[in-house]
């Protein structure tokens, strides 16, 4: 059986490997800081592999891994091929291993010696004429966010970024802690990169579903006639996790719910769901598009953060069966910490399209279950002029994680009972084979596709509308509420929608 | 096992009978001619025994069995039991049976004698005033079609419509074979019953999806919103069966698919879709909206008929592996019959919603499967503006028979192939205990409520409108094509929607 299996497997890899299409890719250089790290071998080492067993890799490109440890070249391809067994969606195909890891190098670098940055130089120089690839160097900073600054300007100081090809950076989340923060971190960006230059990942835009959100529009006329906004009453975006803390206490207890899921992740999606109604656009106007959304997210003022706002901490409870502690006493998380480890709020957008449609965001950690989608609810005719006839709103559900799906929840007419009953018609796409988020973002980033990534307009405008709700969080001018681990969230977030005659789905 | 299922079935029907609901039922006789015939035994006495069960009888009924054979009560009530045993959907409850086969009486009758008319007289009278009842009489004719005038004709002579309570007749298709004989057979009739005592059956309008369209349509804005006219590029209706003519010769080679299927059932369906878009309408409007629609379905002249109607008669096939005859050669056919038993056309219906969006009916018998379906065709814009884009038109399925569902048929991108995917979200109902349409048809009828069956107005225009197309196939002024078994249909009928860019679904 494992034979067979192996055997399907290698015909299919060859299958990707001779369908390889012409992607136009560019040779190029990737430059990885943090290179022994976790999000390297969980995500960036397989999403490599699977990109190189699609054929969407360049013909000729080297990647140089680069941490504080002494590693040999060698011992960084085992670390890479352990990588690949635990985390590639993708079974390893022994045969053509050798030939992929043959691509990586390793080099041990200090980021905050500056001569270290020299020796970098001279390594990523001599690969360049080695393979005579056109000078192309893609920088990619999973590094903590303490260091970014300083290797941008080492990297400039040292020249990496004077190259005869492109250059481009990619760097992760967060950018900055406050609109102040956010602000210097870019202006040090910018005195080694251009804008375009760039590439700040929001990994929720790489999430297949977020990614196809303006085509399904385009693609399916029957998805924008769903999306009738005269007859949609709110929008839910939900970002929901089963997990605590875990170790990250030391980062999580100064952040919140409100600075790691929020303003980048949550309102991107926000962004996304209203950027392309109520008509289709296409993929390059999708920037400018966001930024006018942003723009139109009605500012919440500190004093008056408690009306639309929810923050909340766990407390003990119970998930699948098992106690879980409350988030005081986790490790690492200060006595008393008045930290969110869940957030929900009200949003307006006032431009033409969505100005009587509420949106509500949340957003929490130790919740019932894992889960971000996003719901349209439809007004409920029937409600309104039957009172007495049982019928649930229409909900169109569109699935980001961990399933991808489309669900659209109906009134069907039970013929024995004479009432409505709910009726959900869907798709689901199994899960196991979705391409990662980093696939689909570092194949845009090797192409220069922009689209999917934050750019500082919008970073700058989100961290613009947190700022007052940081403040109020600040002063305890909004309360902080609690609730259960393995619960749906505080009692609160329910009176929220309660007071607009909406419920949470 | 089955004594475990015995139990749980009996607790059910307790409990069916105890959620009894006040329907305001009035006691009533119930006369059926042809109670030893085909329908009785499939149809109408299981329908009458799963409204007993629901509750949805009257406290007092009495059903009178009409037949030219001699039988006892004691035999025809076997007889009834026997047919429940085979065609009810609710298995048959011992302890319950006797209750239920108690309402019924037998009465030989010779239809052409207006002697015998007088005996029924006194068997209804006496049951009327043994029980009480306020003399309420629901006529069913479940008798060939020659009869029907002659029956009401007797009916009236002998006086059975004088009664103190009302009456109501039910018929059953075909109501005329012309227009000329459709308005003589109801001229007939109503000089026994006034047009609101006549209950025309079509059994397609007691299937619970087409009865439920238009509620589907109010308790969903969601599926109002879908069904987005301006996004709509053409309907098509299609009621396919497997079956050949059967043992139905002598009646099918005269009326053919098109006085079979499309007068009534094909007709009553566009009516039924049509009439309640753009606009949710109450169940009150339906029967007024239904006449709006006919008289806007744009005439096809006698000589223009060929342009729109495709007419074809099955040749030899095969069936699910096993070889199948021809029509002409089928037990009973008239040699070198031309009659169809393939019908399709391309219809237009003048009004302002519907102008441009054609619809495309289809029926036959020996085709390749069986179902009875609403198909919307969306427009693909993507085609037009990428026609290298691989995309399907989106489409909402409505089934009706042999299941009942809901499907969507979207395009979702693929990731890996980078290249939209056809996907059905759908949702289908069991159909092992979905209502039949004479449950509903019956208890409408008993309760007066007449919105279901077709009304004079609906059957003489649809008449009008078929007219010319049957003087045509008289003239053979459209081509009678063939098909074998077992196939979709005739190259013509994709023909049909080739030239307007579109195909069957």
């Amino acid at each position: 059986m494992l034979r067979e299996n192996t055997l399907t497997q290698s015909i299919q890899t060859e299958a990707l490997l001779s369908d390889k299409k012409d992607y136009n890719m560019e040779d190029l250089t990737f430059v990885l800081f943090g290179a022994t790290g976790d999000l390297a071998k969980r995500k960036l080492f397989p999403a490599l592999y699977n990109l190189f067993l699609e054929g969407k890799m360049p013909e000729s490109f080297s990647v140089i891994g680069l941490g504080r440890r002494e590693w040999s070249h060698e011992f960084f391809r085992e670390k890479i091929a352990e990588s690949l067994e635990l985390y590639s969606r993708r079974d390893v195909q022994e045969e053509l291993l050798p030939k992929f890891l043959n691509h990586f190098q390793y080099c041990a670098l200090d980021v905050t010696n500056p001569a270290a940055y020299e020796h970098l130089h001279a390594m990523i120089r001599q690969g360049e004429e080695t393979k005579a690839t056109s000078g192309n160097r893609l920088f990619y900073l999973s590094v903590a966010p303490n260091f970014i600054e300083l290797i941008a300007e080492n990297l400039n100081r040292a020249g990496l970024n004077q190259t005869t090809g492109w250059r481009r950076l990619i760097i992760e989340k967060p950018f900055g802690t406050d609109l102040q923060t956010a602000r210097r971190l870019n202006k040090k960006l910018s005195e080694a990169f251009d804008e375009v230059e760039i590439y700040r990942i929001d990994h929720y835009l790489g999430k297949p579903m977020v990614q196809n959100l303006a085509s399904l529009v385009f693609a399916n006329p029957a998805v924008g006639s769903l999306l009738d906004l005269k007859k949609i009453s709110n929008v839910q975006i939900t970002a929901s996790e089963i997990v605590g803390v875990e170790t990250r206490a030391d980062y999580y207890d100064h952040a919140g719910a409100i600075r790691d899921m929020v303003q980048n992740h949550l309102l991107q999606l926000v962004m996304m769901t209203a950027l392309h109604l109520p008509e289709t656009i296409t993929a390059d106007e999708i920037s400018m598009k966001k930024i006018e959304v942003i723009q139109s997210l009605r500012p919440i003022k500190q004093d008056e953060a408690y009306r639309d706002v929810i923050r909340a901490q766990y407390d003990a409870g119970e998930i699948n069966g098992e106690p879980v502690i409350r988030y005081l006493d986790e490790p690492g998380v200060e006595e008393n910490s008045k930290n969110d480890t869940y957030f929900a709020a009200r949003l307006h957008i006032d431009n033409d399209a969505w100005r009587d449609i509420p949106f509500y965001i949340r957003t929490g950690k130790r919740l019932d279950k894992k889960s971000t989608r996003i719901v349209f609810e439809f007004k409920n005719p029937v409600r309104e002029s039957l009172p007495a006839e049982e019928t649930v709103p229409n909900l169109l559900i569109l699935e980001i994680n961990p399933h991808e799906g489309i669900t659209l929840r109906l009134n069907v007419k039970d013929e024995s009972s004479e009432f409505f009953q709910p009726a959900y018609i869907n798709f689901t796409k199994p899960s196991d084979n979705l391409a990662d988020a980093y696939e689909l973002l570092l194949f845009d980033a090797m192409l220069g596709n922009a689209t999917f990534f934050a750019h500082w307009n919008e970073v700058e405008l989100s961290w613009q509308w947190i700022q007052p709700l940081l403040e109020a969080f600040e002063n305890n001018q909004v309360p902080l509420h609690t609730y259960p681990a393995g619960s749906t969230g505080p009692k609160a977030a329910d009176d929220l929608l309660k007071q607009d005659g909406f419920a949470w789905w």
